[in-house]
């Protein structure tokens, strides 16, 4: 099988071994400081070409070779699906120790995709309880809500603390804030509540033995662990905040949200609504995974698509006498069917648009029927009247570019309308249009584009034949 | 016109006359107040709903009569189409105070994206020379930039500056910092060059009368004005850092850039590819733009479209007399070409994300065609049979379903392997694998799918008839 793998551009590698090849030499070694070198100097975009060329038993042994900080950081570089796929793989000790050392955000991302069989493992390799706990609750939070974004780098004070207090916490354990954004700190009562929010820069100006339960602003602005991702949206546009606490539904501190954390959300969604349009169910097929789940994934989505292509194929079957009477209208069946799928594509994607930007609703049905309705009748004639003109040149026959050049100008109509209109419906009916709008607008036109074709024709059929 | 317009869900209004219909007549009566009290009260989706409703003229009226501030406030919430569009509707010297009050990196995107004969004229309004400089420089840079995604809200002191003069200027000049990331100042000499990072921490902790330059970092990182989104999002995946000034060619320090800015951009990258693949090009239609462009845009993309679709029928042109004789091939025709389209259209969905998320590089083509050959092999042996099957028994005849069947097969192979590997050899030509990815493809499955099924019928076409 080694004679199917790719041949590296020696240009690009240090010199001609690639460095996947130079670990897998190291791993079977068992030379760390190779591996370790070799990460090291690779750029993100390496890490992730590297392990995905390794087989799941390397990456395994990888892992178990490397000090348990340098596979966190390994884990935080990697794309989420094989991080999940590695963790399922190693031993569940190790992977609590690595799942201890991940920012809290990510362990629970990754948590939450695991078989649970192995994150009940791995939760029960965890020493300390409480954080255990922790980690289980975070896990049961959808990714797209406040709850499974939120970061736990967040930086709290009992009211009770004075000002001295916490300029001296800050000094002696500058290490544990590293991380943390400490541009704003949070004040709790004794019950973790969240009461105040005061900034580094009052906090400075103040004389040191106040209690910064005086200087704090009083009951902070901040985001349920719930809110999903459109209200976070919202939230964040109307407010100019870098980020908000969360709380739970007692009004307990959990958590910090920051912008960032958003729009990092709000790019994952788009991405999945892409893969989604394109048939790939679930978003996250990468060409390391095994081939039996990637053809059955694929498959999942083909499968349904060839009772729809079914259902436009009777639509033909039903007027072969038509058509064999005509054989020529067989060239412009897929063409007419084609472009107007194309046409009404573009209306979908300008709906599933304007949707997510909040410019329209489901209810704003009559607005995109007249806005596409216009654009169709435009964009139809002139389709219609190009195909038309190449239809009657090609087969010399006036009569057949008439036919053909009509239907496509109405199918057109009908698909934009139908593009623009479809997505709306599904958001309606809590059906995602990026994964429905297509097949259906699909089917559709197809129905419909060969039934004009064929129908148009038969009432033409003396002066076709 | 009017009785064409949405009829809104009286439950979602304050009362039954929606939001917008309220604010034109406002409008007209130049009611101020009604209008601020309603804009007040929406939220930002509503905004940019009620905006989208108005006409231009109407727009331009709304921006006349509210205060330059909230018109500004108005202008942050907009979709940047909305508010390109409003800008070179307005006078120029009102545009430019509008300008003046938008924090810099949306200035510069306006100012980008607008004509040039309106920049120049809004920049020449500006009365700060040196500000309208600063945005003229800015305008230039690309969007997707460092330089033209960084904000100016970065703080820095000369390297003299003692800490006791830094935590002055802070208590004193507080609301100018009110929307600065002051966790970390920047240190620059007297020709404006970055010299040192200081975090507030740190100059918190430290003796009053210090000269900054003594206790700042040296060297910090930065990126360069210059760096394209895939080299920012490598340097702050390695580096865990929230943000990092950026300099231009002569080390200057001319702004910062968050892990926020960079996670926004990548979204916005990400739905742009979206609608390029569903033949949006330029990836900024929305239903509020006059009707043409909107008309001419579409058809850019779909002119090409028909001579492609021309080229496939051409195949289907060559072998009339086949499909004469067998007529019930016609009813198949298109459920091949349409099937193993979807099935390469995932390859491409899959070898977008992996180029993007850097798993592989185009010069990993003998990967792409090893992985999707096997796949391609699975799924069209499972799909054909399929098919294969129905159109046996639909029709009577196994030697039809063999035909359909290997038909479907071999063009499903042959399809996620130019689905799989046409992105990289995009990427390869620097043409954008979004945009053009899916109509090659499409044309390649159509004509190889006709070829297909309409040759193999011709070898068995005693059998057939």
């Amino acid at each position: 099988m080694s004679t199917l793998e790719a041949p590296e551009d020696p240009h690009f590698e240090e010199n001609n071994t690639p460095r996947w090849k130079k670990i897998k030499d190291a791993l079977e070694a068992q030379e760390i400081e190779i591996i370790q070198k070799i990460l090291g100097e690779a750029t993100v975009d390496d890490q992730r070409r590297i392990i995905s060329r390794l087989s799941l038993d390397e990456r395994e042994q990888l892992c178990k070779l490397l000090p348990i900080e340098e596979t966190a950081q390994l884990f935080e570089h990697l794309i989420e699906e094989q991080a999940t796929e590695l963790l399922e793989e190693m031993p569940a000790d190790v992977a609590a120790d690595v799942i201890e050392e991940l920012p809290a955000d990510l362990s629970g991302d990754l948590l939450r995709e695991i078989d649970e069989k192995n994150s009940t493992a791995i939760l029960a390799e965890i020493d300390d309880s409480e954080e255990s706990a922790e980690l289980l609750e975070r896990s049961k939070f959808a990714w797209d809500c406040a709850g499974g974004l939120m970061s736990d780098r967040v930086v709290s004070f009992p009211e009770t603390t004075t000002v001295q207090e916490v300029l001296t916490d800050l000094g002696e354990h500058s290490e544990d804030y590293s991380d943390a954004d400490v541009q704003y700190f949070y004040v709790v009562d004794s019950g973790q509540k969240l009461t105040g929010v005061l900034a580094l820069r009052t906090l400075v100006l103040s004389k040191r033995n106040t209690a910064i339960s005086d200087l704090m602003i009083q009951d902070p602005m901040s985001v349920s662990v719930d809110a999903t991702l459109e209200e976070l949206e919202d939230f964040f546009e109307e407010k100019n905040y870098l980020g908000f606490p969360v709380v739970d539904d007692q009004g307990k501190l959990r958590g910090l949200i920051s912008r960032g954390d958003l729009n990092e959300a709000l790019s994952d969604r788009q991405t999945e609504g892409y893969l989604k349009s394109s048939g790939i169910v679930g978003g996250e097929e990468l060409r390391s995974m095994p081939l039996k789940d990637r053809c059955l994934r694929r498959l999942a989505w083909l499968g349904p698509n060839i009772l729809l292509n079914l259902l436009a194929a009777s639509v033909i079957a039903a007027h072969e006498e038509t058509l064999q009477a005509v054989i020529a209208l067989a060239i412009f069946l897929p063409m007419v069917s084609d472009m107007s799928g194309c046409s009404g594509n573009q209306a979908v994607a300008v709906s599933i648009r304007e949707l997510t930007l909040g410019v329209i609703q489901p209810r704003d049905y009559m607005r995109v029927l007249f806005k596409e309705g216009l654009l169709g009748i435009n964009n139809g004639i002139v389709l219609g009247i190009v195909l038309g003109v190449i239809a009657a040149i090609w087969k010399d026959s006036v009569y057949l570019g008439v036919v053909v050049g009509s239907a496509l100008a109405l199918n057109t109509i009908l698909s934009v309308l139908l593009g623009g209109l479809i997505p709306l419906a599904l958001k309606k009916l809590k059906v995602d249009p990026a994964l429905a709008s297509s097949p259906i607008l699909t089917t559709c036109t197809d129905m419909c584009g060969f039934f004009l074709v064929l129908s148009v024709a038969s009432l033409f059929l003396t002066q076709l034949t």
